[in-house]
């Protein structure tokens, strides 16, 4: 004899279009959740730098396992939508442009365990020079903010956010070859390690930056159907 | 009245399953010959970092185009195949790990010409100080062989090239450390910019090796079904 479950306790089965928009919107709240996260290594990453926290630094090199264990797990989501519902048009397109996004998020983790250890390596020192930090710390804001907004981007579903967001991007390029000005001047006076770390630390940022547009372009592609700009 | 075309001259219609792997095979086909387009891109770079070759390296620069079009259109093929197709299991595997190599492939692309906009911003001077340039040498050919390692391995569906080719991307890390160590040294009389242009040069040799053995990796996803190792 097998136990009845009253009628009450039984949801209606899910078609199959049902069960596809509720893995996607799960996927959807991942991928904000991802990206917030970029955020917040970033951000940790930047103190660590400018206040050689050593703390703050491992925090950051360690804390890269949830986030990769999350791009990860998208991933296979991603995978098995593919398998199993099978998508076409816009819902293939959004599973692709997932697909894209968590690649991106993975290099924005890496990018900030970049950072992280470089003020790992350097601690007690802050590899950058007292003159130019202002500059680095504007960056590490504006890179921050821009995962932020990604995330919202993600949310929000919101096909606009990519050239919103290349203009913020303009801002962090525009930082980084400043930044290169002053290293290249004459009277740069701080040797040649912290020109290499600071070089080194504007690249990164920058990549970070663009990694986080592209996740805006992958959401402009996702509502609009039109292949993102490049 | 219809014209008839005489039966010899009318192939057998493919059926679904085969134009599944005709077009799949059309796409490893691409995907190889993108792998040693970037090989050759990086080749050219290399050499006009090291002979200060402007014209090389505006080739290099200019060049990116035809990549970029390549990877375009393997990325709108991929996302074809997944409609048209709808394919499952190891069909669905290839497609998807077709997809990741494409993005591997367009920032190996990028990187050659990063190196290339160095050789260009530093004409005619060659921006490698003497007595490092061996190192940047031999860093240059095994980003160059490790490209065509990839195109062998994509073309040779080989699983075990994955191995093989992070084999080699450890000597090119350990190069870059060496250079590291060389620049960050005492005696290092060089000064600030060829410092920063090193430690970029050598990142990016570095960078492109590590999404050459991305490309055997996911090679081998596609060929044992097992998700590749980190």
């Amino acid at each position: 004899m097998t136990t009845r479950v009253p009628a009450v306790f039984r949801p209606y089965p899910l078609t199959m279009r049902e069960t596809f928009r509720a893995e996607l919107d799960g996927l959807i709240d991942s991928l904000a959740r991802a990206a917030r996260l970029t955020g917040q290594m970033m951000t940790n990453a930047s103190t660590a730098l400018n206040q050689a926290d050593l703390g703050l630094a491992e925090l950051v090199i360690s804390g890269g396992g949830e986030l990769r264990a999350l791009c990860d797990d998208m991933d296979q989501r991603c995978v098995k939508l593919l398998v199993l519902q099978a998508p076409v048009a816009t819902d293939l397109r959004m599973v692709i442009a997932a697909m894209h996004a968590v690649g991106d998020l993975e290099r924005m983790c890496n990018l900030a365990q970049h950072i992280a250890k470089i003020a790992r390596m350097k601690h007690p020192t802050v590899p950058i020079p007292g003159d130019v930090r202002p500059v680095f710390a504007r960056m590490g804001l504006l890179a921050t903010t821009l995962a932020r907004d990604a995330a919202t981007a993600i949310e929000n579903q919101d096909p606009l956010s990519a050239h919103r967001l290349a203009q913020a991007d303009e801002e962090v390029d525009a930082l980084r070859r400043q930044i290169f000005r002053i290293l290249f001047a004459e009277d740069w006076s701080h040797g040649v390690e912290p020109a290499v770390d600071a070089a080194l630390i504007s690249r990164y940022y920058e990549r970070f930056a663009d990694h986080a547009v592209a996740i805006a372009r992958q959401v402009s592609f996702l509502v609009t159907g039109l292949p993102p700009e490049r």
